[in-house]
């Protein structure tokens, strides 16, 4: 949903909306917008300065003062409410460490619900939020799956741990996943496209593995990667 | 790599060179541009009718005429070399039944080689080819994987059974992955986004395999299924 207009924004900026970005026209040189760009830069909310052009191109009431707001439309759940539900079976959850490709979070969301996930966990900072993009990708997955945005995943690792849960990062320099028991209550962390599972993080997880590969490039996409991960748990949970 | 120009096209559709499409300015009402369009229907070549303005903005010498063609670097293998050269082994090879989207190919050629892979079969028509979107996609995965581009994938496959090789489709009506035996000269057939497994292609397999799903909506990307089941393979092949 996008919202324009500084006032409309202003008003915005007040809530507790999810806010994917805001553009932000280049060379605005009014009171007014500079004032908006400093609370835009205060409250943290990602934004992008652009040519007259593309504010032109994405504006739908031709109001937008050179001010253009992404609101995504879907509603977090909290991690809270995804444990109490799970509280009485065996929890599946999968924790994204920094996935910063809407593509990839939306691919990821797809291939989690089709293993039966029980709910998904985001960083609010450095990760994609779920976006249009995302929900389009995700292919209606998102009515199935449960996504919680938690402001340091670090935090809830730990919560996940004192909830019974047995938390493994999906890194190339842990042990084989076919050699790790993954039945139980179970969190599998994913890191990013680049950059992996971070330093810090790995160090809350109570195991790490890795898938086994044969070839030389030996690199695999982020949702391709948790797709065969969250399979091979499937697999072990459900004794085949 | 772009050919621009009619004399060039002229001479290129001679030669028995990938093209990936031509791009055609639209309203070329002179003769000479019409035979040329002829000779691009005749030979089956993707044609693509398109403004001026993207005529003006593609074109590198400036001198196109209104036809720009995309030709592929890459140089396909024979199927006949992959079967030679996985002659001594358990070869492993994949077969594509019209993946039509190049992300997906890209990526499914980098999850095959990360598996090990020993060949990809990709048909002539209706099928992405090896474009260069497809190899930036691949990151790199073309270098160490071999792709053969056949006029037919059902006689592939026969050729394939013919050399000891057991085929299997994956499709979501066959039995389960995990419970079928993956060891030896392998085939597995992957459908295409919308369409799976062709119904003659399925009818010449050994046996049709499918992920079994927990979710509600249950449909895999092309790319991902192909990770989740080439490293089922991979899983079993390596006796783990």
């Amino acid at each position: 949903m996008k919202i324009e207009g500084r006032n409309a924004i202003h008003e915005l900026l007040k809530t507790d909306k999810e806010i994917d970005k805001i553009l932000v026209q280049k060379d605005l040189k009014d009171d007014a917008s500079k004032r908006l760009i400093n609370i835009i830069k205060s409250k943290r909310v990602k934004l992008q300065l652009v040519d007259k052009y593309v504010i032109e191109k994405e504006s739908e009431g031709k109001r937008s003062q050179g001010f253009i707001a992404f609101v995504s439309d879907y509603k977090y759940f909290d991690l809270e409410d995804i444990i109490e539900d799970a509280k009485e079976k065996d929890g599946f959850i999968v924790v994204l460490n920094e996935i910063l490709d809407p593509h990839n979070l939306g691919s990821i969301i797809r291939v989690c619900e089709c293993a039966g996930v029980d709910g998904i966990v985001i960083g609010k900072d450095r990760s994609a939020s779920v976006s249009d993009t995302v929900m389009r990708i995700s292919a209606g997955a998102l009515n199935h799956v449960k996504v919680a945005r938690v402001v340091n995943i670090n935090t809830a690792i730990e919560k996940l741990k004192e909830n019974g849960y047995w938390v493994y990062g999906l890194e190339i320099d842990g042990g084989e996943i076919y050699k790790t028991d993954l039945k139980g209550k179970l969190v599998l962390v994913i890191g990013g496209e680049d950059s992996g599972v971070k330093k810090l993080t790995k160090s809350k997880c109570d195991g790490v593995v890795k898938i086994p590969m044969c070839g030389k490039v030996n690199s695999l996409n982020a949702s391709v990667a948790c797709g065969i991960a969250v399979f091979e748990a499937l697999r072990q949970r459900t004794g085949k």
